[in-house]
């Protein structure tokens, strides 16, 4: 499992508290972006690192990602909301990364979002010149369509595509993203596994229905906790999902591993299928 | 042309008598899947072969299916309409067909929809197992789209997609299904060959529009009939359908073999098309 | 770049001199279909090129598409818009247009719209046909979905896809097909490259947005014209776009060819996109 709920706003010695936490928990993967706080996370991650020195990088993998120009006071020269995928955007990009982050590699580096202007073939000559010099171990893409992953899969090895899957949002299921990952035999990275802020705060039809299935279904098993059944749903996808958890509550944080043990029952799965989509299955 | 239209409560004798009509007018493949009937159909089918004497068996193709687990208060264990793909299932649901067929081998078993948990490795041993032991000769699936097709194809031969697919429901001309199958070499079943109820019982204009439309052209090919219009306008697709005929009249068994011989002028191939789309083409 | 807008009813002493003036231009290439004008252009084209004199043919490349049956009173025998692209229809229509155009060879000839009826291989041995006589040199495609165009790729060699694309229509950039062509290393061709009657003469809020934008960025680069601002955002996509240009005046087909040597600025780009689409990029 992987951490990355970069919306917060934490101080280093908060965030190095976590990282802890993560890690005697077995959470070692951290996930990142350049712009996550509006291009501020990055930056204070590392400064924890920094805390807890230097031994601590070995145990951890970091992931960031690159690609999105974001309107912000912090950026003053990015007039619109847009992408770059040029080679010189995703070098510097990973080389901030790196800056920020106190580290001199990264384990997984990834293309935020499907650029139109990408050239394949130019993303994958930054990522050779990346992983080349040392500074990036692994790539991937995040929000890919099936046609846009082959297109630069084509160019260039790609280890995952992360993208929105959870009880509510179940398109990766059916429009072909896991049918090309499972027969590639690449696992997906999940962001918003659990549907977090929908699936807690929200109120529609589908979702009180959801949480009335789902709260059943954890009375059954043990009240081992909602979060711990929509993750193990996720889990039980045989495409092998690598979910990120968002949650900073340690708590939370402890019981989403029971989901890694925990075997919903066939029917179960269907159960929660259904209700997050308002529908039985055909 | 294969016969399977078991919505219908036939007995054993009455079921007999249709299957003799049937492999006397030369449709000798007949359609089933475990859960027709509320999981009733094959078991009197299988007492229907059992009256007709065991030589009957070598004249025809049987085919099922396999996957779907229907609530019923004949499989109270069923608590929601969901899919079951595993090895086990499969297996077990081939040899329960087997059993209540009252025959030693299907000539084809089809995955009946596509399950968001099936594992296509899985599904492939399960495969080899019923094909070394004899007990199934050709495997397919049902309702599958091209990345599902694609994903199983990939771990074991398939021979079929059976897929809906008349005048009044032309997804699979449009999205990518026939394309895939015709660049494959293979030939999809049609379920609904002629949407019959919805053709002949219909009231939107489409369906309106349509019957106008079909009646002129029966007019026009020798009164021919409306059904044997539509199947010849199936049948005239390149991808070579095999449509699976739903009537229990034997007269219009009889005659819908006139749709094999019957070759529809081209430009009355789009005189249904735009009828049963509402709109000419681009 | 091509020229092609044949709405226009112009004399065979009109189009000469435009023929002429494209040429003046590095305008070399010209965009027909057996069907413009209502089956008539290609031959005022033809009666115009046989005034210009032989030199002429040399110096230009001819397109032409067949494929689609129009009703209108040059056609009596059509009773209904409908396809035919079966081997005797594609080459007698390529010869027809041999003969309208007054030339002994096409270099480009394509399949104008998909044929739910079109037998791949079929349409392989008409093009091969076409090519061993040296009547047609090249062979494509035009309103193709990714899967229509594997099925045909599959058996024959196809140079391009002719596609609608401009800032108010952007599908092709997001459902695969641009994706498809880029992958293959295939330049589209792209009709409507501006949106022309709908960008000018509009008046929805995407229109009077994108307007808006396009006018900005005008005055920003020179006051290079909205039609530059628009083909250079068309040209500056990697998958390559030929783009088939409709105006009928010189002045603006003179200043087309600026948008060759026009880079816009990538954010910019998104700044058009964005008008376009009525929402900021993910």
């Amino acid at each position: 499992m992987t951490w990355g709920e970069w919306g917060v706003d934490y101080s280093a010695n908060k965030m190095a508290d976590l990282i802890q936490h993560c890690l005697g928990l077995g959470i070692t993967t951290f996930d990142h972006a350049d712009i996550y706080g509006h291009y501020s996370t990055e930056e204070t991650f590392g400064e924890a690192l920094n805390q807890l020195g230097t031994s601590v990088r070995a145990q951890m993998q970091l992931v960031t990602k690159c690609g999105i120009n974001l309107k912000t006071h912090r950026r003053p020269d990015i007039r619109v909301k847009s992408y770059d995928s040029s080679r010189a955007h995703i070098i510097a990009s990973a080389e901030r990364s790196l800056k920020n982050l106190q580290t001199d590699y990264l384990d997984l580096l990834l293309i935020h979002r499907p650029d139109p202007l990408m050239h394949p073939a130019e993303v994958a000559e930054a990522f050779q010149h990346l992983k080349e010099s040392g500074k990036v171990r692994h790539f991937g893409v995040s929000n890919f369509t099936p046609s846009q992953f082959e297109l630069l899969a084509d160019c260039t090895s790609l280890v995952t595509n992360q993208v929105e899957c959870n009880a509510l949002h179940t398109d990766c299921l059916f429009d072909g993203t896991f049918d090309q990952l499972l027969t590639a035999d690449i696992r997906p990275m999940i962001w918003s596994p659990i549907g977090g802020a929908k699936y807690f705060n929200g109120e529609g039809t589908a979702v009180l229905r959801l949480r009335d299935a789902v709260q059943t279904l954890s009375a059954k098993y043990d009240d081992v906790g909602e979060d711990v059944i929509l993750l193990a749903w996720l889990l039980q996808h045989p495409v092998g999902c690598h979910p990120v958890l968002g949650t900073t509550k340690p708590k939370r944080l402890e019981k989403a591993r029971l989901a890694l043990n925990l075997q919903l029952d066939r029917q179960d799965w269907f159960i929660i299928l259904e209700a997050g989509r308002g529908h039985e299955v055909a």
